[in-house]
């Protein structure tokens, strides 16, 4: 099969093409993954939980009846129907994702920047902006992480911004922001404003009962965090007309066949989920008081599977002793608001124990 | 779990934000998909043949070891070694996509426009580029669609464009461009030039031997034609260069562990697809023997899974004649290139008897 052609070259100077790459690309670092080996993994708010066997079981049925050779439900209709079943969203409202991380792209795309968020938030939303040439714009959350709602609206009247990200809880803070502020922002900001609920499943909080009041604003949740960070589905919903335009942005077969089988197959078990997630509830408090019992330590108030906590010592320090411990959790110590702060998923009663163990002979 | 609030809007007017969405964006046309009923699908380059249920088992095996609970691995390493496995392409010049579509937005996020386009030519270089509102500018095909290398570069030059592509079997008008025209813009242009090898399954025919000559290229190729639509994986490989760079941009988890899984499992079994493949290429010798046959159809030479003909009656009264018989081809009819065009995909030796027949009668 490998007929390759004899080409010469010609000319002795072909371009280096690199340099015409947008300058705000270039500038961007490549996101780069923590290679080193764990035994415990408590960096990424996963579930700790896989499937029980029988669950696993049915998944692979699921997916052993479909046609691979075909192209996916460009539709995925019968995700939506689940998801629509799970979290009370209606299906003609919803746009699905390669995980959020491809909706909050695609948000951008259609509305482009100034791209306004508070600090510290989810980090995909600056690298996405930073991505598409888009600026960003911040506000420092006041203390104790609170949300700044009015120099919020002030900057995003200043710099005219079109999309305005809220994760609620916000991450990696863990606090969810007040109604009131959130409320604020939503009825004064001309611009979109993106309610990010992916821990919704541990706050029990949304804003979906008021979608219809607010044509400007976008809501997005996630499989990911509650078992399902392998499919990589993220869900958006928003009014109609919002829908409608930001479909056009979509690529068409975005969510895989596979994907969407195993998912279908797995929401049918709404039970497993919701044992799995009560008991990631009550470790997260069990977690948070032990935490909280260190002296040396500052653990910070959650409504998600993780828990913010500042050291007194170096914090970079205590992660790198933790990793040769083999507990890998997630280092975001730096100058600034999080200062020696360190941020610990909730994991299965065995991790949290040893995580804690570990943390106390520190 | 649904605790929502109870929030009451205090400024009765509320901003319709759709208005912020780019004009770009707000012009386009939501892709639609035609949902008739059909018994006979040759619309879409799919390879018809399902997997032999020996490897449809061994998929599943496959996929059954997964734990979707956590995060795919970003860097697909698995994966990519298959691919490599399968076509000499090194894993580190490599970067997959969720299906070849992501890979055309990245590298058009990359470089931004405008971007330059032969015509016809595959329909997501356009619409991807105006979702990302970038200039798109076209140079028509010349006679028997072959490429016209020097408007090409006359027009890369005047319109400064950033990328071009280049289909190479061309879709959907099957042929390949000759090396030398393909070649002249290669050593010519100042732009990303990028050789889509899609169907390079079917054509044989390959740049990637050529590859460190030319800083300046990209090839893609996919899984999709040959077998694996439904988990949507696309191929990029470029300089090492320029690998660096476009992954800044690539979203750190966008193949799925179940698609990564389940085509590491299928491409074991390359002798079950070199035996489909094969197949498909006598099928489309003997598909483009019997249309040309038919003295009011001009059928065009291809090398690839799909073959474009046109008719001498109106070609949208046969594709709808035909849908109404159960058969789904794909219609291009319009004024222009393209008048009374019609490309079907080459499917199993039952499907293309059938079709072939059910054309004939009209």
């Amino acid at each position: 099969m490998y007929i390759s052609y004899i080409m010469r070259k010609k000319s002795s100077k072909i371009r280096d093409i690199t340099k015409l790459i947008k300058p705000e690309v270039r500038r961007l670092k490549a996101y780069s993954v923590d290679e080193t080996p764990y035994r415990i993994k408590l960096d990424a708010m996963e579930n700790p939980f896989p499937l029980p066997d029988h669950v696993q079981q049915e998944v692979a049925e699921a997916v052993k009846l479909e046609r691979l050779n075909r192209y996916p439900d460009p539709s995925a209709a019968k995700l939506k129907e689940s998801i629509a079943d799970l979290w009370g969203i209606g299906t003609k409202r919803m746009i699905l994702g390669n995980g959020s991380d491809e909706l909050i792209q695609l948000i951008i795309i259609a509305f482009g920047g100034p791209v306004l968020i508070p600090m510290p938030t989810f980090a995909m939303y600056e690298i996405t902006s930073r991505a598409l040439a888009q600026d960003v714009v911040t506000v420092p959350l006041k203390r104790n992480f609170t949300l700044d709602a009015g120099k919020m609206l002030s900057k995003a009247k200043e710099v005219k911004a079109k999309v305005i990200f809220l994760a609620c809880p916000n991450n990696p803070t863990g606090n969810r922001f007040s109604n009131e502020a959130v409320q604020k922002i939503l009825q004064k900001a001309d611009a979109a404003v993106v309610i990010d609920e992916a821990y919704f499943s541990f706050s029990g909080k949304t804003f979906l009962s008021v979608l219809k009041d607010y044509p400007n604003m976008i809501i997005l949740r996630t499989l990911s965090k509650i078992g399902f960070a392998g499919l990589r589905i993220g869900v958006l919903t928003a009014s109609a007309k919002l829908i409608d335009a930001l479909n056009k942005v979509r690529l068409p077969y975005n969510i895989n066949t596979l994907s969407q089988a195993a998912a279908v197959a797995a929401l049918r078990r709404k039970d497993v989920l919701n044992r799995q997630i009560s008991l990631l509830i009550s470790e997260h408090h069990r977690l948070y008081n032990a935490l909280s019992q260190i002296q040396s330590i500052t653990a910070y108030p959650s409504e998600t599977n993780f828990i913010l906590f500042r050291t007194e010592k170096d914090a970079t320090h205590i992660y790198e002793k933790l990793k040769e411990a083999g507990i890998l959790i997630k280092n975001l110590n730096k100058p600034g608001q999080l200062k020696n702060c360190l941020r610990v998923t909730v994991g299965t009663p065995e991790e949290n124990e040893e995580f804690i163990n570990a943390l106390k002979k520190l």
